[in-house]
């Protein structure tokens, strides 16, 4: 099957905010739709820490995205009318220059030796595109999960990077709970024997680090509320029960899960997304987050909390809807009732495609016909 | 310094309720305060996970006890009125017998070769040591987390076993999400190469699966809001950060807490008592928990669940109280807003003491003066 991602090749420098610097580098990308002659209708998706750039299909690769019902022609995020981009993160192994890659000055990948990432790094990244794309300002910035991180660290940077803003189930900064998750995810990788300091290879594979990680994570992602009605108390009999355990559905889903992932993702570069989200405070240098939001010229936005995620609690996004809204920016804030906790944004869609189809219609009749 | 702990060695055979028999076996209890001359002032506390019988100080042990400011002369568990017992569960580690006691066909310790452990061998086994004391019938049992789960077997198995009942924390089954905790806590440690199938020694300890376990148990017991205020994003420098983490406060009190529990329990006997949790369904064979729990003869009974408890959720003692209430035991439940999660009945004695004081205080007007 044909890959619809294209590559942007940036050959001068992009220095990092903790120090460290790559000469240059690629940045994974697909688009939907077309941009208006004046540039106007861009809409810009920057993503949670594991999806690549592949957020829906399209001719060129029929096979379904990461955010299939909500991204292509017809859909909430609407192709007929948007000019959408979707950026495989800075630091990702999906495409886009990060741990897994070469590194240029040794031949071999970086692994550990990559500049220490922040999700500043991953937003000025994200506007390097931007630019080299010919769009000046976005229509709309799209950020969930840890993509609404690196939203607001690229309007932060650009403060009239875009006229509308959907954030979903995301952060101004990492709190402690979701920190011990990150950081004992990240244990489990590094002291995996077959982690070796980031000289695993293909043979030698921190399967066991990474498969921990991932359930752990899975813990986070999920909420007690949908495994209740989902698993409840119901036996197992896929796997064996040599691990102490495993005897309930709810053991067996998570095994599954872990599995699938293993391989999917780099361990270094999980451990670097991973850890630029817990460096990550909006504020820091900032009285507040109003402050840290102020100058943001943004004319509207909408912000979506789930009230079972438990990594990004609720009042973070309520906390970003107050700040905006207190800074004059027409703000829409709603926490919805969705059991899927903080994975809800992918898998709940009959509560998001309301939400996210209106806030696309609003910006279309309000906005679009001012320009293009 | 002495320690007040007893033992009873019953060299009658236990039979388990998943099969396996114990021939022999030895209970650790304590004691505070006196047996009344018609027995009817005693009081038995079974403990969590981790606990040991020494609940308090005593005359003879004056080291603080795990639930030093409940138990005790004019404490709100009253030795001077009440005779109170606490023991150490079947399983564990801490005096009564368990997979770390010797095996008296081997010669050597149990481990794995231990019978397969429910919270009903748990309770059969509190049963017997009450027998053994004379007592035909508590006052009060009182059972706290997985404490709980054995008082609610205990009465199970004994429906006049008690006449009132006072229980925090805890649950008439295990949920998912709980089992998901803990079925990747005994993953941890059985996957430690030094875990070895049960063969460590002092010397080859799963130190790594026994702090990860910790690490992650910790995540479970405490809370998000309490982390928030207790922590929120203060930087540490205790430890190192070659773990790609421990740059947090957050991140140092979960090392600290791992390395403190390393090698104060038994690997198997983690994993045992852990699994027999899992286990747990009192509805098991029953239409419902009104019906689990019909024919026990409480005269009160007294719930205490908090809100921020994630491993043993406010609503699953909502349900129990909801079904004794149901079942015509005068039952008082209260939800408390404590932020310290499910150890709060260890931590945040102003939140406890009034209630357990006020229902010692009620028993002791009502109850006793009829009888001795």
């Amino acid at each position: 099957m044909a890959s619809a991602t294209r590559f942007l090749h940036i050959n001068e420098p992009l220095p990092f905010k903790r120090g460290g610097i790559l000469s240059s580098y690629s940045l994974a990308y697909e688009t939907w739709g077309e941009l208006n002659t004046d540039a106007s209708n861009a809409v810009l998706i920057l993503t949670g820490l594991s999806p690549s750039a592949h957020a829906a299909s399209g001719p060129v690769d029929p096979s379904p995205g990461w955010w299939e019902p909500m991204v292509g022609p017809g859909k909430p995020i609407d192709s007929d009318h948007f000019y959408i981009i979707c950026l495989n993160s800075l630091g990702s192994c999906k495409g886009s220059t990060g741990p897994a890659s070469n590194n240029p000055a040794t031949g071999r990948a970086f692994r550990l030796d990559f500049p220490e990432l922040s999700i500043e790094d991953i937003a000025a990244a994200a506007h390097e595109l931007v630019r080299h794309l010919g769009i000046n300002q976005l229509c709309t910035m799209v950020g969930p999960s840890m993509g609404g991180m690196s939203a607001l660290a690229y309007l932060q940077q650009n403060p009239q990077g875009a006229r509308h803003f959907l954030t979903i189930s995301s952060a101004p900064d990492s709190e402690p709970f979701s920190i011990a998750f990150r950081s004992l995810q990240r244990e489990l990788i590094v002291t995996d024997p077959a982690f070796n300091g980031g000289t695993y290879d293909d043979v030698n594979w921190p399967v066991k680090g990474m498969r921990m990680a991932r359930k752990l994570g899975m813990l986070s992602y999920r909420s007690a509320a949908e495994w209740r009605t989902r698993f409840g108390r119901r036996e197992q009999d896929y796997f064996s029960t040599e691990l102490f355990g495993m005897n309930y559905e709810v053991e067996s889903y998570l095994e599954a899960a872990a599995r699938r992932f293993v391989h999917s993702f780099d361990p270094c570069c999980y451990l670097y997304l991973s850890r630029s989200m817990d460096w990550f405070n909006l504020v820091d240098g900032y009285v507040d987050l109003a402050a840290a939001l102020a100058g943001i010229a943004l004319a509207s936005a909408n912000v979506i909390a789930v009230e079972t995620d438990i990594l990004f609690p609720a009042h973070q996004q309520q906390a970003i809807a107050d700040a905006l809204a207190g800074n004059g920016v027409r703000t829409h804030f709603t926490e919805l009732a969705s059991l899927k906790g903080h994975d809800a944004f992918l898998v709940d869609y009959e509560f998001f495609i309301p939400i996210v189809e209106g806030y696309f219609k609003q910006i279309r009749e309000e906005d679009l016909p001012a320009r293009s």
